[in-house]
């Protein structure tokens, strides 16, 4: 079962104060990026995997989405989620997204951000997303980058002229990784990229495109503290899709 | 014009005395890894993007490869490729790759290990490599990986303790990268994964498999120093597919 830290009293608190948190989808950087990877949402029955506070939700049923599902462990998320959400196109489950298995041929798109790496049975959940996707259907997600998940001790190293490196090691050594992010012993799983890819691909899913987002050269002009960003990835977006036929 | 960096004498003695050089295939350590991703050789017109000493188009043509088609910048490289050919069903050509450009429908495999990231456009080339191709065809190839041609000082650091990490910096900012390996200011391309698999795809390639390569558990067993090489995988590796129809 996965870590459900998100019910962390330290953790929540914590999170909740984020910019993503509190202004919602335009308050994380990488959403633009993301959102360009989507397919037109208009009439489709969407999957959110991970739904966190019902953002995505709540945005894809204002873009005319005919269902939006949204599935998180956490019930502290899902209490404010459901709080917020008055749109009758909107459900939520509660749910461990390693035991869900939705139902065949159910959704044309399934979506899930930065929920992914928490997850230590990835495998089963994207065959059954796979199943659970119409034909022409698409999957869009972000995770942490592998760059940025593998450290065993990430972070950032100041030489004697200030410049900053990001100290990688244990790349190809998956498994748990553990940091003290908002509350300590928060429990992350490190996958290459090829992993991920390797997932999605042996599922049936054709790759789309790829994205090693870090901001852009005009978010670093408007928040210089990011420019070290660019050194590593913070996040990976993929798109796939289910092929038509075969 | 891309830098003819073998032809340089310091470059072309230290290259020669790569294990890789003096072994051939088996020589490089990824070389098994790699020919897992290829489809069966035997009756296929194979094109050998990079083709160095030839050791790959003999191989090809040794596993009954209709014909193979070398191609390589280096006049030392070809000279020594031609010295050691005797199959019919190879050829070599001359030609720097960033100009190169194939007949139409004029192959059914092509293969490139560790060239690409020489090349300022390889834009141009993917797409006229997938032009070359047949239906069905394939493009199996290696490049540097972009973690390890992305630092500013691609240098191992040691900790007080000796622990070694790689000093990641630059990731997002692509373009030459300048280093001085067998001779001074060799000049590499970095570009992320996802520029890799942008041409890729955006030429019509389908992806079949991406493997971030580092030395197995038990070839470090076998050769200890290459340890921290699992840190940060030096090699990608990438198979993509041209498809049958569309």
């Amino acid at each position: 079962m996965t870590q459900n830290i998100y019910d962390d009293e330290t953790f929540f608190q914590g999170y909740s104060q984020l910019p993503r948190s509190v202004h919602g989808l335009d308050g994380a950087p990488e959403w633009a990026s993301l959102r360009r990877l989507l397919p037109a949402v208009r009439g489709k029955r969407v999957l959110d995997l991970g739904c966190g506070f019902g953002w995505f939700c709540r945005w894809a049923a204002g873009e005319g989405a005919a269902s939006v599902l949204g599935v998180e462990l956490s019930e502290k998320m899902l209490a404010r989620a459901r709080a917020e959400t008055r749109d009758p196109a909107v459900s939520y489950l509660k749910a461990d997204l390693e035991r869900f298995r939705p139902e065949a041929d159910a959704f044309d798109l399934a979506y899930s951000s930065l929920a992914f790496h928490y997850l230590r049975d990835l495998e089963g959940l994207i065959a059954s997303v796979h199943a659970a996707l119409s034909p022409g259907g698409a999957l869009v997600c972000s995770v942490e980058h592998p760059i940025f998940t593998a450290p065993s001790s990430p972070n950032w190293r100041s030489d004697a002229s200030g410049h900053e490196t990001w100290p990688l090691d244990a790349y190809l050594d998956e498994g748990p990784r553990r940091t003290d992010w908002l509350a300590d012993g928060v429990i992350k799983q490190h996958r290459t990229i090829g992993t991920y890819l390797g997932i999605l691909l042996r599922a049936g899913f054709s790759l789309s495109h790829l994205e090693e987002w870090a901001p852009s050269p005009e978010q670093v002009a408007a928040n210089p503290e990011w420019a070290r960003e660019r050194g590593r990835p913070p996040f990976l977006l993929i798109a796939c899709r289910k092929p038509e036929a075969g």
